[in-house]
């Protein structure tokens, strides 16, 4: 599969563009016309530019508001025409994007634009050029692909083909299902965008919330097989105009994209099944190599200044430290199946406080390749002679994701630790769900990583209220539960990272037991107001007893239509707190009600630490 | 007019809003409940908090999802209302807001509904709470006020009437005329928010992007002159649910609200008219102190490190020192009636680059006391014996107004500065536009600083494409154009404050002489792109000696229905740069197809420049 990428999709200059997407590993590039205006480069600048960089150039964008119209106008159109195909050919590109006109069109009739594209299509030719006609979703008169195809049809001219833009097209709820009857030759290029499923004007919708395949969604898969049974073998580029990436460093938004379009190639792989592309199919995709989801969280791995502090809690939480490890400067605390891996920040990298996750997967080389073949920087770490391999590869947000072999049972690396001196104290039974408060920035490419990387699925997102700003949060999980990632976008505003820490939480049978074994322990848990517990009272018919038992240790409480959940949270220390959840009889939330109330507290827990720390 | 604010309006903690409210002049406040959740603060400390600031608790929200349900969740219904009747008499307040069933609704029957509020009514009566319903806009049954009332009507309880929010009954296009049918008594509460009006689904509408009254779309003076011939004279409140006051200070924000009642209090007295409230009119609104819009630009004052840079940019452009103020630190230079003001930066307080600009008005001291009057902070400035007295206020960014006598002619003070040496050049004019970059927390607070302080009127805003992000902007004009305000939003990920700098632009009569004549005197504009040339070529038929002449000079040109428009730039010196336009045959635009190629040359002056230093 070619794969290319609209200019508009990255922020800065021209230069700092194609540089991003050559870097990123895209095959060519849409010059999006505001780019090269702006350029002080000219045109040959720029092909030699791209040519060095062995990028193609594979489209001009774009042109607008030009059939239609009547024949003034229309002398007007073909010489603005004209300045754009001799600028083409300076270029070095064969194929303009011709936008359905919006603005000047006064007839809708298919015949008179059919006409006036033959014309155009005629001088084009003149120039060893061609015409990609793409319908926009607010076209004036034409707005859906299978009129666009028509009035193509009706041209019958070499030069004048189609672009088709998935964002246009389902965006109105067209089925993509009659792509498959347009020829492929007709098929000039192929713009591949993805969108959350928003409720609002089209327009809006297209020039600001517009994603990378896999991150909104559109089933962009199905899109994908229905274009390759076409035979269309062209280009697949990303044109995605989106408020964030143009803000966002331009390489970052660069691989992102590189690495939607990989997952858009075995999404089509898979909707088109074994061998299921026919006769006409041309284009090669090929399938990710096949893993499962995790089998469950190996270990979590924290750098952080307040290792002191951090081992008390632990160990006031029940875990048992396993002390250091042989070769490297990091230390093991274990309870039942949850191992959280201590050690302090590196100092040539700014690291996010869960510096590290490690999963357990049935085939550790074969998640590396797939992280790999996903455009997934590799982590280099060195094993001491006889220490277990582990493999993993860097996130968007510059944590790592390591893979170990799911041998069942304590993993063989556990030994290269010292052995723990306590019994286990057996309340906590392993890591329930991890939260990583993403920069916004970041926040889309951070949910198609884990998505794609360790096949995980998203639930829907949801928001809240925190006192510096609404938070979204996405989990992702795999099938069986056990694995939960929620990604936490933290406000635009929130300069400070304390304001939204990451957290573990842990999973426990009791977590009324351990909240009691912890408080024997010393251990003082976030305090929760009075409020919140008449709120629950008066908002549910919770028994008085435990009711009682709630407030007194400061456990929170949600309930879903299956079970309960009871939770409890450390305070903070740092960027990051630690959580202890139970899930009564299968329920299925994170206990998003009580977020607010728990971000109060911690914001509350903040404000009074810099007022002790100023006194 | 008594003056109320949800808490949710503003970010922090509950104790927080509370002094935030207080600071900025509210009479009361709506406790939003998650924030009273919450808050360690028991209900009674609460109240005895509100007391000790002279606050009202004006309302307790929000109670859902209670009508139209079966009989055993009327029950629960009930059980739950009871246990907030208890916690409003804790915290003393007497009214609730009740928001129309959304979840849980299973009949629309008015019957029903009106006989379970009655039941509601009796529960309520015995706590001496009232229950204020309100038609939520996607409310399942319940969707617009007229029903509501109805079933309000039909319930006939003392202890149940309606809650008014505008943001219900205008997204949904409902005509709020019928209010004046709704007998005052009956009218327990009214909540003001206004939006821009935009097409998407009205919860997420609702949700995110309400602003506060005359930062939208909405007539609300029109809306409050129905409201205040009911007889109605209670609290009139903000509920404002905005993703950006959330991460803001939470007293900017109200002051903001505060200065936005104060404004809807005006437009109501305008919309009723002299006396046409009518007999039933209780409510006591007044007008501000009346104004005109100024009558121009007295003077730009700039604060920068970088004096010897502008003053050679000013000299180039043809300006004529009038050398140092006879007792300030600031020094004058003017050309025509365009006169801008230098000095060294405030060494206490962060300035934008544009500290201050001076308006020509027919009455300063009117002017002055309107400004306060819509609580904008007062500016100190000593005069010296025999000084004109200047009179200002802060701006919602730092900068300063200020307001001087519209005497014709030359203002007197600029005698305080010693007599220029040079003639005038005669190719400026005057200043035609100011560009103020605003930081995205008080975009919409400056909009309605502008509008309402200087009796300016808002054209559409446009987006604009800068290498680092969107630009949204907005301009705020006299009726006759002659003063012009462009306010800028910053891309919230743009942390380097040069990437926006403010501007200002100047008129002339002759851009193209103009440009010549500061060529000759070395000047060096801000390089344009030859491609830039060639697109405006294929755009437009211009005659090619002045195409000529543009690319010569580096002079930018747009065209609108009326006329042309010809500018040129400087490069920017530190955070500010300067324009000069000329406007043939009435052009009303500001060529904003034009700023995306000026931005991105800025971009790359400024990373030349970074280069530059780094070798």
């Amino acid at each position: 599969m070619r794969t290319s990428i609209a200019t508009v999709c990255l922020s800065g200059t021209l230069d700092e563009k194609l540089v991003a997407a050559q870097a990123a590993g895209f095959d060519g590039v849409e010059i999006f016309e505001p780019d090269l205006v702006a350029s002080p480069r000219s045109p040959e600048e720029i092909r030699a530019r791209a040519d060095e960089l062995g990028l193609t150039l594979d489209l001009y964008q774009p042109f607008r508001d030009f059939e239609g119209v009547g024949p003034e106008l229309l002398e007007r159109n073909l010489r603005r025409a004209a300045a754009k195909f001799g600028l083409m050919n300076r270029l070095g590109i064969d194929t303009i994007l011709l936008c359905s006109n919006v603005a000047t069109a006064r007839s809708g009739d298919e015949q008179l634009a059919a006409a006036q594209l033959r014309q155009l299509g005629d001088l084009a030719q003149g120039f060893g050029v061609r015409v990609a006609y793409e319908a926009l979703a607010w076209g004036r008169f034409v707005d859906s692909y299978e009129t666009a195809a028509r009035i193509v049809r009706i041209a019958d001219h070499p030069a004048i083909g189609l672009c088709l833009d998935s964002f246009h097209i389902l965006s109105k709820g067209h089925s993509p299902e009659a792509i498959e009857t347009i020829p492929a030759e007709k098929i000039f290029f192929v713009q591949m965008a993805d969108a959350p499923l928003l409720t609002m004007d089209v327009l809006s919708w297209s020039r600001h919330h517009r994603v990378f395949p896999g991150e909104g969604g559109f089933d962009l898969g199905a899109f994908m097989a229905h274009l390759i049974r076409t035979g269309y073998d062209g280009p697949v580029s990303l044109e995605i105009f989106n408020d964030t990436f143009r803000q966002t460093d331009a390489l970052a938004t660069a691989i992102d994209g590189r690495r939607s379009l990989r997952w858009l190639e075995h999404e089509a792989a898979a909707a088109l099944g074994s061998g299921a592309g026919g006769g006409a199919a041309r284009m090669r995709t090929s399938w990710l190599p096949g893993v499962a989801s995790p089998a469950d969280v190996n270990y979590v791995e924290l750098r952080t200044t307040e290792l002191p502090e951090l081992r008390r809690l632990l160990g006031q939480l029940g875990f048992r430290s396993h002390g250091a490890h042989r070769s490297k400067a990091v230390e093991l605390w274990s309870q039942g199946a949850a191992r959280v891996v201590l050690g302090a920040p590196d100092t040539d990298h700014r690291q996010p406080t869960v510096a590290g996750i490690g999963f357990s997967v049935s085939d550790p080389a074969t998640a590396v390749r797939r992280a790999e073949d996903l455009f997934a920087p590799d982590v280099p770490r060195q094993e001491g002679a006889g220490e277990e391999p582990l493999v993993g590869v860097r996130t968007p947000d510059g944590s790592e994701v390591f893979f170990g072999a799911d041998g069942g049972g304590e993993p063989r690396w556990v030994g290269e630790f010292g052995r723990p001196s306590d019994p286990d104290a057996g309340l906590i039974e392993r890591v329930d769900h991890i939260n990583l408060a993403q920069p916004w920035q970041h926040f889309d490419a951070a949910v198609l990583f884990f998505l794609s990387v360790l096949d995980l699925h998203a639930e829907a997102s949801v928001e809240v209220a925190a006192p510096v700003g609404l938070v979204r949060s996405q989990v992702l999980r795999s099938a069986d539960g056990i694995v939960r990632i929620a990604l936490n976008l933290v406000p635009s505003g929130a300069r400070d990272d304390a304001i939204l820490p990451q957290h573990i939480a842990f999973a426990s049978s009791d977590v009324l037991a351990l909240a009691r074994a912890a408080r024997d322990r010393g251990f003082a848990p976030l305090d929760i107001p009075a409020n919140y517990y008449d709120d629950i009272e008066a908002r549910y018919l919770i028994e008085p007893g435990l009711l009682a038992d709630l407030r007194e240790l400061n456990v929170m409480y949600d309930r879903d239509d299956s079970g309960e959940f009871l939770h409890f949270y450390t305070q903070p220390v740092g960027t990051v707190f630690l959580e202890v959840v139970e899930r009564r009889e299968g329920y299925a939330g994170y206990g998003a009600l009580n977020a607010p109330v728990r971000l109060a507290a911690q914001y509350q827990h903040r404000r009074a630490a810099r007022e002790e720390a100023a006194r």
